[in-house]
C-alpha cells in the first residue's frame, strides 16, 4: 500500500479520486500494490462523500505525515500551486500534476529539484489531457531527433473553430455556445487569446529539445480576430483554420515556437481533428510524422492521466524515471520574423489594378483567391514562402490598400 | 558503454544499425550510456560497410559473449528466431523484436521466462511499426478500463483500398501497385489475407487484457474480396473500406477478435488516416477515444520503434519493467458469431419486390442503398444491429437471390 494525497478537490482533483476508486484493482494490479488517497487539501467541505473524513484545509497536514510519498497537485494557477508543489519535493514527496501553467513556468526548476532528490515530477496531464504524449516523446521516439512538434492543444478554442467551419457561427456566437456547454469559462482569455495553448507548447518544447522555454518567449496569436471571411476564404482555399502550436528545430539548436491560427489543407490529419478533440503531431528524423488524438481536457481524460503518473511513481518510488529538462537560454528561440511562412493576405484596394501591380512587384507570380460575394474591390493572394519579416515589411510598404490581414498557412 | 547484438542485417536490422550510428550523440544522452553493436549475425556479408567486422555466421558467437548484455532480433519469421530469443533469454540477455509472428505465436512463453529471470522483453516495433502504441497502451491509459481497441494496423491494405477509392482502382491494378512500390511483397497473402493484422491484433488484445491470444483464435478475413462495386456501395453510403482488426471487451472478461474490411463513416478519424499510414483506436472508459497515428512500417520508423525499445532496456539492465501477460485461456475470445454487428448486405434477387418482401420479414424496415447503373435486380440494405449469427442465418434463408455479399459495418 501506497498513502498520497490530492491538492484540490475540483474537476481534476476529484476526477483522480474518483478513478482510483472505482478502478481499484486494475490500478492495484497495474501500479504493484493498493494506492490510498490518505489527504485531500480543500478549503471546502464535502460531508456527503464517502470518503469526507480525509479532507484538510491544512496543508501542513499533508506535507509533515511521512506516509504520504506522492502528492498529485490539481490545484491549477500559479500560487499557492508552486509554493505546495516546492515544499513536497523538498519534503521527499514525488509530485504528480496537471497544471500547465506551473509547469510552463517553473518546469525547470521543479525538475532540477526532483532530480537532485532522486524524485519524480511527472505531468503528462498538462498537455493533451488524457493522451498520452509527454511519455511517448520522450521515451518512445527517443531515437529520434525531432525536427517538428505541431498541435491543436485547446480544445475550446477546437470547438468553437469546428463550429465557425461546419455551421457557420461567428466567433462571438461560436463562444457562447462553447460556455454554455462548459466548455469555456466566462472570462475565456487563456483560450481564445491562445495563453493556454502557449503554455503547452512550451511544455512540449521544452521536454523535446531539453531546455526550458518560457511562454513570454513564444509569440502568441489566439483566434479572438478570426471571422466569418476568414472562415470562407479558408474554406475557398481546400483548407480549414486550426490553433496551431509549433516548435521547429533549426539550426544551431534553436527553435523557432509559435502559436497561431493557421490554414490547415483538409488533407492534413490535424485538420480532421474537430470538436474539444486535441491533436499532437511529432515529425522524427526516423520515424516521420506520428500523430497523437483525443480529448484534451476534462474531468475523467485529465484524470486518467494523472493516475498513469501516479501509477508510474509508485512502481518507481524508490527511483528517479524520467522527463527533464535544463534552464532556458536566452537567445535560443528565435524572434518569428525570422520563420519561414506562407500567407494568406486579404486587403481593400483603391484601385485593384494599381494593388495587384504592387502585389506582383512585392510577392512576384501570387495565387488569388476569390470568395462568392466578396467586395469588388477585395483582393487576397497567397504569399511564397519567406521570413515572416520580409512578408510584414512587403505588406507595410503598400500604398492605396486598407484592412490588410494576413493568415498563416500550415506548411509541413 | 552496453554492447548489443542485431539478428539479420535486413531491412528492420540494418535500420537500427544505422540510427544507432547516425544518432548516437543523442542516443547516449537518453540511454545514459554509448551504445555498441558488437556484433551482427548474418549469413549474407556486407565487406563494403564500415562496420563488416561485427558480422558473425555463427549464433554462438553471440550468445557466448557474456559482453552482449541485450540482443535485437530482426530477422523475422518463426524459425529460428523463436529458437534464438529464447537462447538468449536463457543466457541472461534482454531481448528487443519487431516479430509480430513471433510475439503472437510464442508471446507469453518468452515474456514467462523474461520475468522468471528478470529481463525485459520488448516489442513495441511489433504493432504499428514506428508508432508509439505498446508502450502507451501498457502505462498512460494504465488507470483505464480498455473497452474497445480498433486500428488499421496493416499499410499495405489501406495503400491498396486508398488507391481502390481515390483513383478508381481494382483490387488486382492496386495490388500490382503496391508491389512495384514495395509496399507489398512478391507473395502479398500474409497482407491481403489480413495475417499480418491479425497478428498485430493479437498483441494488442493480450497486451490489453493480459492473457495470450493466438491467431487461430481471431476470425480473420482480408481484403481479396473487395471490389469496385464494394468501393461504389461504400462512397454512396458515406463511407470507405478499411481493414480494421478489432478487439471488443465484453462481460466475464471475454474478447471478441476480429480481422475485417469494414465500412467506416468519414467521420471516423480511422477513415481519415491512408495510404500506408497505421493507425490504432484505443477507447478507455475514463479517457475516451485516443488515437495514434504514424507510418506502420518501413525500415526507419520500425527501426526508430527497436531502438527505442532497446534505450529502454539500457537504462532498465538491472531491473525487469514491464509489459506481461499470461498464457491463454480456451474459450475466453468469443466466436464471431456470437459478436453484434450491422452489415451491408447486397444480392441479385429474382424477383425484387419479393426479395425485399423476406428482407423485410427477416430485417424489419431497413435503408437501402442505391448507386448509378447498378443492375436493376440489384438491391443493396443496411441490416439493423444485430448477431452475426443471425444476420447470417437470415441471409441464408433467402429464396430466390444470388451473389448475396455482405460488408460490416464499424459501429463504434
Amino acid at each position: 500500500m501506497i498513502s498520497i494525497a490530492v491538492l484540490g478537490h475540483g474537476v481534476v482533483g476529484s476526477g483522480v479520486v474518483e478513478i482510483l476508486r472505482n478502478n481499484a484493482a486494475h490500478i492495484t494490479h497495474k501500479a504493484g500494490r493498493p494506492i490510498e488517497v490518505k489527504r485531500i487539501l480543500d478549503l471546502r467541505e464535502f460531508p456527503e462523500l464517502p470518503y469526507a473524513d480525509r479532507f484538510t484545509k491544512n496543508f501542513d497536514d499533508i506535507l509533515a505525515d511521512e506516509d504520504i510519498r506522492i502528492v498529485v497537485e490539481a490545484m491549477g494557477g500559479l500560487h499557492p500551486a508552486y509554493d505546495f508543489v516546492k515544499a513536497c519535493l523538498l519534503a521527499d514527496k514525488s509530485v504528480v500534476t496537471s497544471n500547465k501553467e506551473l509547469v510552463a513556468a517553473k518546469g525547470d526548476e521543479l525538475l532540477a529539484i526532483a532530480k537532485e532528490r532522486n524524485l519524480n515530477f511527472l505531468f503528462e496531464a498538462s498537455v493533451g489531457g488524457g493522451i498520452p504524449i509527454l511519455r511517448p516523446l520522450d521515451q518512445c521516439l527517443a531515437a529520434n531527433n525531432i525536427n517538428e512538434i505541431a498541435g491543436i492543444l485547446n480544445g475550446t478554442t477546437n470547438f468553437m473553430l469546428t463550429k465557425m467551419f461546419e455551421q457557420g457561427m461567428g466567433f462571438d456566437e461560436a463562444l457562447a455556445l462553447a460556455q454554455q456547454l462548459g466548455y469555456a469559462e466566462r472570462d475565456p482569455s487563456a483560450d481564445v487569446e491562445g495563453k493556454d495553448a502557449c503554455r503547452k507548447t512550451c511544455i512540449l518544447a521544452s521536454l523535446a529539445y531539453g531546455k526550458h522555454v518560457s511562454p513570454d518567449e513564444v509569440y502568441t496569436e489566439g483566434i479572438t480576430a478570426i471571422t466569418k471571411e476568414d472562415v470562407q476564404y479558408a474554406e475557398a482555399m481546400g483548407g480549414v483554420i486550426k490553433l496551431i502550436g509549433r516548435v521547429v528545430h533549426t539550426e544551431g539548436d534553436r527553435l523557432y515556437c509559435m502559436v497561431s491560427p493557421m490554414i490547415l489543407s483538409t488533407d492534413n490529419l490535424l485538420a480532421q481533428v474537430k470538436d474539444v478533440f486535441n491533436a499532437v503531431m511529432v515529425r522524427g528524423d526516423s520515424v516521420g510524422d506520428v500523430v497523437f488524438v483525443g480529448r484534451g481536457a476534462g474531468k475523467l481524460p485529465t484524470a486518467s492521466a494523472v493516475v498513469a503518473d501516479v501509477i508510474d511513481e509508485v512502481k518507481h518510488i524508490t527511483a528517479r524515471k524520467y522527463l527533464f529538462w535544463e534552464s532556458g537560454e536566452p537567445g535560443r528561440v528565435l524572434d518569428h520574423a525570422q520563420a519561414s511562412a506562407a500567407k494568406l493576405v486579404r486587403l481593400t484596394a483603391e484601385d485593384t489594378a494599381a494593388a495587384k501591380a504592387q502585389i506582383a512587384t512585392a510577392f512576384g507570380d501570387v495565387t488569388y483567391v476569390t470568395v462568392p460575394n466578396a467586395p469588388t474591390n477585395e483582393l487576397a493572394f497567397i504569399t511564397p514562402t519567406m521570413t515572416e519579416g520580409a512578408i510584414d515589411a512587403a505588406l507595410a510598404a503598400f500604398d492605396g490598400v486598407s484592412g490588410v490581414k494576413a493568415l498563416r498557412i500550415y506548411i509541413g
